[in-house]
């Protein structure tokens, strides 16, 4: 018997549109789904970058009005790999319109927009999701099933991070990304978003929280002439412009369960590419994971014959690991595009099946909870609740 | 203007076809290839196995006779990824009949074999290539670069070795890999040959050498009831059979350029997954590859203030690095997969420029010199010369 | 010509009184002092114990009262070797009576008394030194040379993190170091006061700060019946009692040049033993310490060329590195022991040339300052500036 | 009661002078030892450098001939901390005398030396050690526990490696470390018996060797006009001498028990300064360890639960592992220097109690036999058994 399609249209075609084509082809070879993704339309505003894109991932058609893909009867999926600022008109009207959505992290500019997205998403019972990829990691995943099983006892200690450098250079460009208006905040929107994804998942519920930003650079060269405010890649003009967004942020938080934990997140770590690592320490063992080594994660179990004990790196390619299986032998490592590979995966089986996938936009709302309260903290210098 | 396109017919479909139509798929979707490849013939002898791989990854049609898709006149390029014994008589067919050969490595059973398949290739004008894959990771491509352009001096060691565990149960079954009629050697053709491959692409001809290797189980269950030789998964019998293969390999060797190296093969150290690493010593620098931590270098340089000299970690994910600006952004790892598809985009570069790729069959044979002398050396106790 | 002779006094006899012990006696053997300094009476307030000390190291007399010590005219150096809570007495009584003063860390219970101290012992004009033994590795003087030398650039990040887990067991008894009394504060005062002298020392002054606290377990067995408050290793009883410090401290902080930091004191991060660590990012470079590794610094050097760029892991054990022509040849480690004989050379060479040496009171009340307003943050939940 | 005192006599002042008299001062400080050694008698060459020598480290008194300390009435124990050729006459004439001897390492120049020696010793009842001291690490030793007890199972692979870079400058002098008649070999004598040491220590007899050696500076300028061919530091001239020693050398052996090995001796591994790392892979677990990482030790164990197995790092320095309840708390590291005072400290307890210690003489015997078998196998180019 033939499997049912599920047709896609994606909105975007930058790094995320990449990523996710590639997600969208490779789930179906890799994962025996109950459906079949089929790649139906690609959206974005150049029509000869769209052109050359869709050509190249065998998207069937072009369009470049997302409102007609999220109204089109034919498409299903609404995937949406824009910059930050779109993702509340999108999701709204695509969930209006009947589609599932799979949205591009962070979710929103806010928490009131999240919740709106959340209950146009619930009221038209559609699937959505969230792409904080991370969490579909093996190594996660495995630490989560640690955490579930009281591997770790009660914890104590979350200590996340995420480093990177790319804006370290004065002269790099106002991309989108550095104006409040498109990304709402800097690396606290971009990157403490899936650290707190990530401790929301792993350890519990925020309660309150604590922030200080800082803004290193204030000006920076326009994108040259011509450009759009979306080139990344673009020459640097003379002209300068505002940064409206902190280079840094930091927060410390306490958790409902009693744990404490801190996070950092910087575009000004030289050195550190795309370091996200986190560390928990419980009362029987403790982990820590490095994204970019993400096929290893470091375990102590402090159960172990005292004197034999000490931090072991877990080589997660073994076929019982998470996701594995549909891989290749032990010690044969996966790379950054496989967790979408697996999100796409789990969201079909969810349309399919009708049930839920994490994260969605609910717990969407909670990240956005957090890093709102925390905006907060930083401005008022005052520790905030989380509500 | 529409591309090109190159018919491509597999032969096997376990791990190394599901590996290899990944890379066909994936090549032209990351790299801008002057020609399109096709997949277009799946063969394999089990016909309801065949049919689910074939579908799965888009083959087109399917054969249980691998002759008749050497023979067919549609198909540009055969691909083998089959069990070595199989090698010689497929490569030899496919070039007679004018087809490009991708071969899964080792090369052949043989430096004979090998020659011969040379031999015809040449004489077909076809591409050839033996896929030691590992060349392709960016960091050894990086590590090629660097020693090319003088930043390691004079070579004065090769430290290679290449570890695995998954034989050390006692009562892992007697697959075609312990069998010497199907197999040749165990690691000793097996995983040495990758890491020969990548010495002599480094650091150059092998002049004589020394070799002991072990036979640490004699007897394993034979493969269960009906099944096939060349089942690994199948479960164990009672009925035991003779290991014909050493488990373990060691060598030492002097280069023509008067470095000293060391091989290490082995199926039995226990906590090694696929532990595939080489160190280079040389008197201006040295560098340090782990295929478990393929997206890293270690690089030390001796030029460097010599109160500030130390191993650094290159994270080779730089768009600047080889091969990279096809991928993703820096941090962002790829993994065991991504080899074949820059095999893959390179040999259709090939193909249709009509140039060569490397290693090729004349590659292989150098290989097999070394491997071959090196069977006779532990056979001999004496330290055998190259030819 | 003979060399002067110092004659040191100590005052504790556990685990500091055995580590100074060891640098008084091993500093002129392997640094050629301008004075030589005599262990000349050991003090301690019981007499067997005291005994057994002073016969081990080598002490000439023993005394139960401290006055005594700071009060003997043949005395020229006070050693305080005690638990916090005594510091601040016998420092000022050794002040008064122009002892110089070696005193263990940290330096008091307040700032207030802090600065006492300092006031003390500057008008009686004696060299004055609190015991922030890790400036005094090698790695972190290579780290202070490079910074001071411009070679991290402008500093952006301060990223410093000390952990144990000694007392995760709930059973562990409530040692002094548990009581504030005679601590102060948990691994706020103990560690923290370790991490901030590091950052101070690297980074420069702090201007504000925030923090949170956390106790994870409040009621601890008493120690044995009979025991002291101050013994540790003893039997623990049935009887419990009030854990009144925090477990577990989290600062941020902003600096006065613009960076930022965290910083992050535990004694429940379960397998980490004496897990210092810090991480500087600056705008041309950045650094990495451990103290488990103390015989390494990591360093990533922007101005490397694009491709080679990578943390490298320096062997600080050269005979230029700091201190190291003292010991032993290139990779041959030094211990944590080596920090208390390098300040015990560094004291003895100020107090010969009358000058002065650093952390000192001065720096000692700098840090009580930033300790004392971070636990004013922890108790307000606000921003605090730093006095 | 006064504790029994030994008197010992030390012939040579350089390197190993100075870590001997630092074992000797300090292991009755952090061990409770059954005698107490004296350091009465230092010997050298040079009276000036003597002298100081004498009087840093406390020898009461003096001494140019080494024989006049050999016969001495009054002298306890002989160390002899000369260059190895030397060792023969020294350690006959001590064992003549009666004195128990504590010598240097490597043994002697050849097997028919050390057979000498140790039948003098045997015959003089005297207490005999050679100092490979990297036993006394307490990774080593927990290391040798771990093996003992089963954990590891049978054993397979050895894997020893030795790598320095101190003579990769051409313009390094020929110092008598390069020479023959003072040294016998190179690396092979020097860093070899290091690795052949702890091979038989953990693994067992081995029966047969294959080994190569490498010669890359075959001449190098003479140590300046006027300095003795001992003298390592002094400025080299443009005259130039004979390398009369191998620059690496390369080793494979099977052992007894059925495991094979490896050895790699360098002084041309460019970065790497003392780096002396083994690993051991047995049928249940594995284990590595790094000198320059000597408080650690990696352990594999093939019987923690599947999906958790990984190579842990095992902080040893808990006060349940080897030695490590004589020094500091967990975490606090020891340093190269430490291993001299725990063989110190086992040789006076030998002494006292009238037993033995190993590595002593005999066990030198079994070292200098693998080393020589292998020099032979190096000529021959044929695998040799060792007698």
């Amino acid at each position: 018997m033939e499997k049912k399609k599920l047709n896609v249209g994606i909105i975007g075609h930058r790094f995320m549109g990449k990523a996710h084509s590639n997600a969208w082809l490779k789930a179906p070879l890799f994962f025996d789904l109950d459906a079949h993704p089929i790649l139906k339309t690609a959206c974005a505003r150049s029509e000869d970058e769209l052109s050359v894109f869709a050509k190249t991932w065998g998207w069937e058609s072009t369009e470049t009005d997302w409102r007609k893909v999220v109204e089109d009867p034919e498409i299903d999926i609404v995937d949406i790999s824009t910059p930050t600022h779109l993702h509340f008109d999108m999701a709204v009207a695509a969930a209006e319109n009947g589609k599932h959505v799979f949205c591009e992290k962070p979710l929103a500019l806010s928490k009131a927009q999240s919740e709106e997205m959340l209950r146009i998403a619930e009221s038209n019972k559609v699937v959505h999701y969230v792409n904080h990829n991370y969490r579909r990691t093996p190594a996660v995943m495995l630490a989560k099933k640690m955490i579930d099983e009281g591997q770790l006892g009660q914890i104590y200690h979350w200590r996340g991070c995420y480093q990177q450098d790319w804006i370290v250079d004065p002269e790099f460009p106002l991309t989108w990304q550095l104006q409040k208006e498109y990304a709402m905040a800097g690396p606290h929107w971009d990157l403490n978003s899936h650290s707190v994804d990530l401790a929301l998942f792993l350890v519990g519920p925020i309660q309150e929280v604590s922030c200080i930003t800082s803004h290193f650079i204030k000006e920076r060269p326009l994108p040259g002439v011509g450009a759009k405010a979306f080139t990344s890649g673009s020459q640097a003009s003379a002209e300068k412009g505002t940064v409206t967004v902190e280079d840094a942020s930091l927060m410390m938080v306490r958790f409902t369960n009693g744990a404490v934990g801190s996070f950092e997140a910087t575009r000004f770590a030289t050195g550190r590419k795309n370091h996200n690592t986190f560390e928990i320490y419980g009362s029987k063992g403790s982990i820590r994971f490095d994204l970019e080594r993400m096929n290893e994660l470091e375990y102590f179990n402090r159960e172990d014959p005292a004197e034999l004990q000490g931090f072991r790196t877990i080589m997660v390619t073994e076929s019982t690991h998470p996701y594995l299986s549909h891989w290749w032998p032990p010690g044969h490592i996966i790379g950054y595009e496989h967790a979408f590979v697996h999100a796409v995966a789990d969201f079909i089986t969810a349309v399919s099946k009708g049930s839920s996938i994490h994260p969605n936009f609910e717990d969407g709302v909670k990240i956005m909870s957090v890093l709102e309260a925390a905006l907060q903290a930083a401005e008022s210098g005052s520790r905030t609740s989380v509500k």
